[in-house]
């Protein structure tokens, strides 16, 4: 067999040592903190042994070198077995381990992306594979080197759907360095796992969704040195049958030792028990050193290099402008990759496909995978990532993108079909709770543009501004309302429509702020003028601008928005002024599930349209005697 | 074989003939509208045509029947291949079909579930199969009727993970009586599918998932029949090759005809070419009369019988006492069901499972799947469904709630370990963004119980609630802090604590109450005393008793809530307190991703614990002079 030395003797024993010490330190460590999963860690330690000692390479002393193999623990609550193989390594000494693992420590316990051997945060379910996908994909397409992609799961995350997307992609883009291992141990957290120790049910679905699957016991040493060490010309998945909480006989195979920390008394005679058995040996196993032939990648400064050219007058829809702003990056940074799910001529990120084909990435209609796949092949700085699908379809992947901003993931998203420009698809099809969403992720930033040099400059901006970014587009074309020269900046609004004795500032963003332009040749005629504010970024908000310019139009302020009420533009605005004196908010926004219908009926119907803002308008202006 | 009659010529040419006038209604409907998937339901034609009117049993009269076989239209963007059926079958006009496909029509194009043949909305991604799953395990275990549930899925939706839930839950369940019909026409949206026409592949992949596959012709109306027909011990699929567009020679099996209708002079070159092949015949086909061996069902006045029996000061988590609640309520209701995703041990939820197993559905750990199957379970109001995971979890399911609130489904949901409360397991098993997401759907209730008393009314309430109900409950012990005789409504806040000299209303729930009132006994101590308001529902939120009472402190309101601030209760009062004059108020919530560590120390770093609102309470006293 290629590559297969069968390990001597000497090396079987010291691997068995080594899981028997990550047992002994994961006992330790959990009993010590009063909380964790022990037996979680037990039934893996011989897989983390042989992967770290035997299978994969990688400096010890560097754990996010690019030439590394990369490993992923989707079971991240087994996350003491991986500080175990750390420790083991030297890279952590014994009492940092015992200190991750202390809720009241410096250190944090569980969310570990800060950690350098670390990838993204872990605790999620059924994510790592997806993760491991992008990371794989980097390897063969874009860095297009040796290292190999390892990720250990478990047998409960097997039941989401999100393992079968990641499944679906690895094998059709042929992903042969990645391997996936799972760790059947057949208990889950309340009950068995569906399939409990039926292998070979596994062993059929891995096949049919097109990876080689090897069928192993995973507390054996050998066997996982062998199938490990097998040749792959395609994803392959050890399916390691193993036993939840091995090597504790109160606990091993038994249901209610899950998250449970063992009691002193026991941990200590456990651990008395297996320190026996560690038996002393001359030898020491290093890891193998990564093969160099990745590619230094630099993402610094990666900028548009001209400004937009539209004239001012000429139409484009937002999100052809997205895809358009994306090809014309593409064409200066070799690594900037764009990843679609099916609706590549929707979102238009197909002029990136047309004139980048390499550099994109069909995810199909696994929305969760696309996120996922994003995250990986944004990780360790590899690509600047840019994912879009239609805005409504990233709801599929709200816990992902929750995953990513906790992982500090720099990852681009751009969301097309925002609000009622959906139209006649109808409301599953409309994104009306995106901003809520989205805004809702830690540090994420949110973009709105409102023409095509806006949407060019977010993209630019979003590429620049670390951490999850979210670029919302509209369906329909749009004249240019701004300067190509013109400079933006994030959390920075623009007033885009005023005049010495405006009497409302309206803020609106997106299509909205055609529909308030209109609505403001409109109400000239009746001789009111209004002032119109751009937000261009939802999160962060210019407040202050928006506040300074309300207060000019002595405090009536209108927000209109293609957004529910909840969680968006208006809501934003209101937790800040409500403590302004002086002012009089009213918010035009979408209040139930809207019919199918051509967009600008839409607008009509649900109150947001060039009417509806006249009509506030004039409303705001005869309440003003009851203004604060 | 059992039940196979072979249809007769004459059976086979008109079954023929409904597939082509299902062609041309499709063909002529979307035309005339200038929208729609006509290419989407020429090749669905013969399966519909074979479906309505020689497999299903069904009331034509009454679509909604529950004695009916079941149709779930998964692929929903073919809605006027559906559409044509009930034409056929003399439960529309065909004229009222027409106007269902006009934008501008009083009727609604695409959001179907208003009317009677449509059980959930449509234009969803692989969620139908989920649905059907759900009425199928209705079906079989609550019904124990004869019922068959059919739930016809395209191939572009095979790549959502939520597919391979459902299908892992349908066979895990042995649901014999739900057949899935595959129509792999090979193009998706932007591009073929990634399995194109390779149905042995789908074939695999389906017996790998315990199902009985077979692969048919999808447009030979015998073969179908056939298939049909078999016998089942196992959910079947039915792999129809087809073609996309069948019929219309210039877009069969060709890329850029998704979502676009004929332009007319082509339409009625097809229309009249499909009128020439209908052959006339003297037979007619009626659909079979279903069995009528299920039995009538009441969700009328499922109300809890008796009032809460704790005493004050007697400590329960509102985790527990949801768990407490639902098995008393499931007690005196026959038809009150439970859902758990492999965490009934930690929502409590297996108290109910332990009182009543066999009303108690594990879902595992596929938590878009479990809400795919309350949906199911919940229609044609068959039961009332209690579908319980950790608040965090729910972010996974986020489309699928997104669909049931525009499905108008009643189905009550309930998020345990909302906020910090999960402490050491870390924040990716925080709930604090379930606000944001569930005041973001349409029509929801949100309910944030703040004792056993508050629980068990909130459960009583969502029972009578129509529409999406969620319950967020907490980890930890907190006493009893109402009366059992207290009476609660949805949007009824509660005054919990007050005197007559009060200075600040604090508004806050679920654990952040108990903080507020430690704020209050030590507070007092600096003879400064406080009002606390319990909102009791987030969603609704009683503006006008949180004003009220802000009124009487002089205008000093704080929020304190364990959630991110974005989309919260701060938000959602601020919306509203905007344009109340003499307010001052301050929210406090989490500002960042937390990390791991007990509650009471997250409490206190994050800002939202007794000192905390001790420190804004004096803060807002000393600012007071600022007020508005």
């Amino acid at each position: 067999m290629e590559d297969y030395h069968k390990p001597d003797q000497q090396t079987i024993q010291v691997l068995r040592n080594i899981a028997n010490r990550l047992r002994i330190y994961c006992i330790k460590a959990t009993t010590a903190a009063g909380h964790g999963h022990p037996t979680s860690c037990c039934s893996v330690a011989e897989i983390m042994s042989v992967l770290f000692f035997h299978t994969m390479r990688y400096r010890p002393e560097d754990p996010r070198h690019y030439n590394n193999d990369r490993f992923l623990l989707a079971k991240g609550h087994a996350a003491p077995a991986l500080y175990s193989m750390w420790v083991e390594t030297g890279f952590l000494k014994e009492s940092e381990m015992f200190s991750l693992c202390q809720a009241d420590s410096s250190h944090e316990s569980h969310t570990m992306h800060k950690q350098h051997f670390v990838e993204v945060a872990h605790g999620f379910l059924g994510q790592g594979l997806g993760v491991a996908c992008g990371m794989a994909y980097t390897g063969k397409y874009f860095d297009k080197s040796s290292y190999r992609v390892f990720c250990l799961m478990g047998d409960g995350e097997m039941s989401e759907g999100s393992v079968w997307e990641a499944m679906s992609f690895a094998s059709y883009y042929q992903l042969d360095n990645l391997v996936a291992i799972l760790d059947i141990n057949r208990q889950g957290q309340s009950d068995t796992a569906p399939l409990q120790h039926h292998v070979d049910k596994y062993y059929k679905r891995l096949e049919a969704f097109g990876w080689h699957a090897i069928i192993v016991d995973g507390h054996s040493v050998e066997e996982l040195c062998k199938a490990l060490s097998q040749p792959r010309h395609q994803p392959t998945a050890i399916i390691a049958k193993t036993v939840k909480g091995k090597g504790i006989p109160a606990a091993e195979d038994k249901q209610g030792w899950h998250a449970k920390p063992l009691p002193k008394d026991m941990a200590e005679m456990v651990v008395k028990d297996w320190q026996s058995r560690i038996t002393n040996t001359s030898k020491h196993l290093y890891p193998s050193a990564p093969i160099e032939d990745s590619p230094p990648v630099s993402l610094r400064n990666i900028r548009m290099p001209s400004a937009p050219s539209y004239k001012a007058g000429e139409k484009i829809s937002t999100r052809k402008a997205y895809g358009m702003a994306l090809a014309k990056l593409g064409r200066y940074y070799e690594r900037v990759v764009a990843l679609d799910g099916d609706t590549n001529n929707l979102t238009y990120s197909e002029i990136f496909k047309n004139e980048h084909p390499n550099r994109f990435v069909e995810c199909y209609v696994a929305q969760q995978n696309m996120v996922s796949v994003a995250v990986g092949c944004a990780a360790r700085d590899r690509n600047l990532v840019f994912a879009s699908t239609l805005s409504s379809f990233f709801t599929r992947a709200h816990d992902q993108l929750r995953m990513a901003a906790m992982s500090e993931s720099n990852i681009k998203l751009c969301g097309s079909h925002c609000g009622l420009s959906s139209g006649e698809e109808g409301p599953s099809l409309m994104g009306l709770e995106d901003f809520a969403m989205f805004r809702a992720l830690p540090s994420s930033t949110v973009f709105y543009p409102s023409d095509g040099v806006t949407t060019e400059k977010a993209l630019d901006l979003a590429a620049t501004t670390k951490g999850l970014c979210y670029i919302r587009t509209s369906r329909h074309d749009c004249p240019i309302i701004y300067n190509s020269n013109e400079d933006f900046h994030v959390g920075q609004a623009k007033v885009v429509y005023q005049s010495k004795d405006d009497q409302v500032t309206v803020v609106a963003a997106g299509m909205m702020i055609h529909e308030a332009l209109a609505a403001a040749e409109h109400l000239k005629k009746e001789r009111i003028s209004i002032r119109i504010i751009d937000p261009f970024t939802i999160k962060p908000l210019d407040y202050k601008t928006i506040i300074d310019h309300g207060r000019a139009t002595r405090g009536r302020v209108l927000t209109v928005e293609d957004h529910y009420y909840e969680g968006g533009l208006g809501e934003a605005l209101s937790s800040v002024m409500v403590n302004e004196q002086g002012f009089n908010l009213h918010c035009l926004a979408v209040s139930q599930v809207p019919r199918s219908g051509k967009p600008h009926e839409l607008l009509k119907i649900y109150g947001i349209d060039r009417d509806a803002i006249a009509q506030a308008v004039r409303k705001l202006m005869s309440s003003s005697t009851n203004a604060k």
